[in-house]
């Protein structure tokens, strides 16, 4: 099944190495990868997609937190975490159908952020559920190129929670 | 200097490794990586931003372009590409600022996403620098936690290009 994990790691070369080395090492292929830094420019939060067995979810977790420069590490799978993904695609489309894939793409609050005569870029955000229909249908009307950024997530907020003087540390903690 | 880089990978376990290893050797600070797989789940796009200085940029690209499981590998530093960036934010904001922050936030075109009694769930789309006025802003609003996609880039289409019946190569090639 697929596991998300969300980490706080220390933004350092070597990082992203040692994480992936994880992963490698134990043959979890990657669906995807994301890492930026948070508001403190010496932190990252690192969110990974990987198929992951049952069996294997408590000791990934467990080695992924060992490892140097990472100061944190959750599992949302079965979180109730906001998802949010974001998409890039360029779609090769003819004049004459342009005014029905624009109004499929309002349904879907989707964005055309840039055009030309042969095709438009349209960017899209949701849940990977919502950016896969989204996909299905934009196929329908030629062909397409497209990038990914891959799952991110967000812990909710506890209700009974003050607000953190910490910035990043808490974005992980299951609320 | 930040220099931004789009790869096409084999979607394969140790990709990411190869690709990160080349960078922390030469000690390059990642300043966010994305990578998701494409509409070929066998393959997927890589984005790097990464501290690259002017002379090792056209090394690097050859380096990465080497590796297995690397298809290609483009710097999109200077080129056109539609560069887009998703940012969750989540802010600690008292009620009676609460509308006043709504405004804010629809000027930017962003979205809340969740909200809950203490905070609000905010997503938004745009360059690193549209995001980073936005993130400016919610700050003086109230504490905030975020996690950030880093930069994906699309290159825009040529004028006189053929619609593409291989969706993943293109959207690499510079428009």
């Amino acid at each position: 099944m697929q596991q998300l994990i969300s980490l706080l790691v220390e933004n350092k070369p070597g990082a992203l190495m040692r994480v992936a080395g994880v992963l490698t090492s134990r043959g979890y292929n990657i669906e995807s990868l994301t890492v930026a830094k948070t508001v403190d420019p010496t932190l990252s939060i690192m969110t990974i997609v990987a198929e992951v067995g049952e069996d294997g979810r408590d000791l990934l977790i467990k080695q992924i937190s060992r490892l140097v420069n990472v100061i944190k590490a959750v599992d949302l799978t079965d979180s109730r975490a906001v998802r949010r993904e974001l998409v890039l695609i360029k779609i090769y489309v003819e004049e004459e159908r342009r005014p029905a894939l624009l109004t499929e793409v309002e349904i879907f609050r989707a964005r055309v952020v840039d055009a030309s005569p042969k095709a438009y870029t349209i960017e899209a955000t949701g849940s990977p559920d919502k950016l896969n229909a989204l996909i299905a249908l934009l196929r329908s009307y030629g062909p397409i190129e497209m990038v990914r950024s891959g799952a991110m997530a967000m812990a909710r907020a506890k209700q009974n929670k003050l607000p953190v003087p910490s910035y990043t540390e808490a974005a992980l903690s299951e609320g």
